[in-house]
């Protein structure tokens, strides 16, 4: 797979994008508050046609035979749509996190540094399946002051059309152009997006790892990481079984496919045969087949583990288990097979735990809770691009916060820096309330 | 140029960088503060030695031929090295960034998230000729918590091998290990870093734009983006001429070779003439060659610059001249052909300022000062490890607080998602005090 050369059209279209992008850059508060709220209507209005969009897709992917979890991503009906439109208005009512100041120094008499959080520019999101994630990110965007280019997956063509339509609809009627937003259909379009540096800011691709790879080496613009989520929960010898257990339970089989679901339990050897006496009747209750080493399978897990298993997202009923001598070992094991997503102890012990949650260099670092908070809304964010697993900010789930970048704005009356390189003036770096 | 696999014995000791890397960050303030400081004694011990390796440096560079330019960044005498040791001094006092919260919320009632300011792991630092750049960044990765794996240029490989060795045996009398630093001396070695995502979390290039874009299309370790600075000084119609001039004179002359020199001088027409009747003996007397569009050349300046020169950081006494009928050409020139990095409006006008800061999307924007200014020391921020002209943060000069990024902790009693997808208990999200 190469990546063709963006065509004449497609720099043409960016850069409309771009123009739109900046003016909104420059809209208020309120006016921004005002588009998004706009395009919720629009969507309202356009909830028949939306919706029949996306019957056809449906019915193409049956003829097609979409495998059942892409298909049930795919569907978007009336109660889920307005599940979607309702999160758009949430999005409108999320405070403005632009024009923030974040430093005000004075570097001298008469000169004066701010610094300012501004939009990035241009987004470029590369999505599967699921429709409803254009509304949830392109009304983000608008929020953040930033213009999109959106390209969906192949199987949803119809309904994103049907969204995008409705969406540029109701930015006609506000302050924001309906050019800050932008679909684009063809595959190769979609390619070529990765070359657009200097006219897109950020590429948010929400797909498989194998997606976010070839599209972190194709691209020169950077991007929001989102890649393997292999997560763990470590139970410690000092625990609440019955506890632990219940977070298991939930961190596993809630909802399997999320990328916040753990694929590995560590046990300390003191505590699995007391742990695994509940857990394995719990977990075949609940479908869950475990996969184990030598020491978990010597007390009941009946499936061998690999040394493959432990990297492994396996985004099913599937749970990897490890006996490990002590936490030492389980932060050797977190850190050697783990994506640095999101990590859990269970204990009761307050140094065991604050030792836990020092050491792992994951992005969520969790104590007696279920991995699958790690998420936009229960963090109380309104709404999420994604979950980035990167090091760099923005790191775990982004919102708004992490669409928008800052600029320093330096006023002075003829300052000149050789006055300060000769010494005849010197710096006050006194900080101003901010 | 192919970026070659890491070697088994790279691998080996990228590894071990990490390990120290991950006990560094969980040191405390104060053991951070003391392995700096006695990287700066160690530093004062081997000054001898350092400055003998420097010669041998400069008599090699002098056999080759080395330009005169890249000789000078390349010395480092007992008054330069003096110098960059009370740098390290004044890093060691620079305020921790570390372990900052700077989110604290309750979720629901006994489960609580917060967020705090970690290390980012390990940095990659390339850089050229400037030996001095080795104290500098090896103090700012130490002080935050970082591990650093350093490649320095060829003609400095004596200087870097003797101040690395004294680096580490200051941190061998201190609490962080000296396999904290390490440097690469092979050219294929410091190619091969570029392949090591997983062990090292960021690269920092110093070094030409050739190279960060090299560096840039081949690795999927975020970049610390440095590449051009095609600087511009807008003079607008409502202006103090002398003012205008003087600053004009600073941003080109005070240190053409840095990147926040300005490249290109935008003239309101209604102010061309009379500032050019000034500013031409001005800049001719300061050995400035100007090239300027056919208005300009119509008011004296001698040369023609073609559409190559608008992009084009010089990095010496040559400056680019335009005549533009009105600010909004002003913007659409800085929006065309700058490089994000800083751009400066002289004007007495209010209202023009005021659309020139908002609409300038560089990491700087200044108003009646020198971009000169653009700069981590100016700034206050104590020092820097570069200006990155990305979007995202780091943005500008980078300091401290560039090198660091966050992790989301939260502590539970038991909590799991379902009850919340369920109903059966709802968020609070509730902020508490910092």
């Amino acid at each position: 797979m190469s990546v063709p050369d963006p065509s004449p059209e497609l720099l043409q279209r960016a850069a409309g994008v771009r123009t739109a992008a900046m003016a909104l850059g420059r809209c208020s508060d309120e006016q921004r508050r005002q588009a998004v709220l706009a395009m919720a209507d629009a969507l309202e209005r356009h909830a028949a046609q939306i919706v029949a969009a996306n019957q056809e897709d449906l019915q193409a992917a049956a003829a097609d035979g979409l495998a059942v979890a892409l298909v049930a991503r795919l569907k978007l009906d009336a109660s889920k749509l307005a599940a979607a439109i309702t999160g758009v208005r949430q999005v409108a009512d999320l405070p403005d996190p632009l024009g923030v100041r974040q430093l005000h120094r004075e570097l001298d008499q008469g000169l004066v540094l701010e610094r300012f959080s501004v939009p990035l520019g241009v987004l470029g999101v590369i999505f599967e399946a699921r429709p409803d994630a254009v509304m949830q990110i392109a009304s983000l965007a608008i929020r953040s002051g930033n213009g999109a280019i959106l390209k969906g997956g192949r199987e949803a063509s119809r309904s994103c059309v049907a969204i995008l339509a409705a969406l540029q609809q109701g930015l006609a009627a506000s302050a924001v152009s309906p050019d800050a937003l932008a679909l684009l259909t063809s595959r190769e379009e979609s390619l070529a997006l990765l070359k657009l540096d200097g006219l897109v800011d950020l590429i948010i691709p929400r797909g498989s790892n194998a997606l976010v790879r070839f599209i972190q080496d194709n691209t020169r613009i950077p991007v929001l990481g989102h890649a393997d989520g292999v997560c763990h929960l470590y139970v410690d010898r000092d625990v609440n079984l019955e506890q632990a257990l219940r977070i298991a339970l939930d961190a596993k089989t809630q909802y399997p496919a999320a990328c916040n679901a753990i694929e590995t339990l560590l046990l300390h050897q003191d505590a699995a045969a007391a742990f695994l006496t509940l857990a394995l009747p719990a977990f075949e209750r609940a479908g869950v087949t475990l996969r184990g080493d030598a020491a978990s399978q010597a007390l009941g897990v009946l499936e061998a583990a690999d040394d493959e298993d432990w990297r492994t997202e396996f985004s099913d009923l599937l749970l990897s288990v490890r006996v490990v001598p002590d936490l030492q070992e389980a932060l050797e094991h977190i850190r050697r097979y783990g994506s640095r997503h999101t990590d859990a102890i269970c204990t009761t012990n307050d140094s065991t735990a604050e030792t836990f949650l020092r050491s792992v260099d994951s992005a969520g670092v969790y104590r007696n809770c279920s991995t699958r908070f790690a998420d936009g809304f229960r963090y109380g964010f309104g709404a999420e691009v994604g979950i980035s697993t990167q090091t760099l900010p923005p790191r775990g789930p982004v919102g708004l916060e992490g669409l928008v970048t800052y600029r320093y704005q330096l006023c002075g009356d003829g300052h000149i820096a050789a006055d300060y390189a000769s010494g005849l003036r010197s710096f006050t770096h006194r900080d101003l309330p901010l």
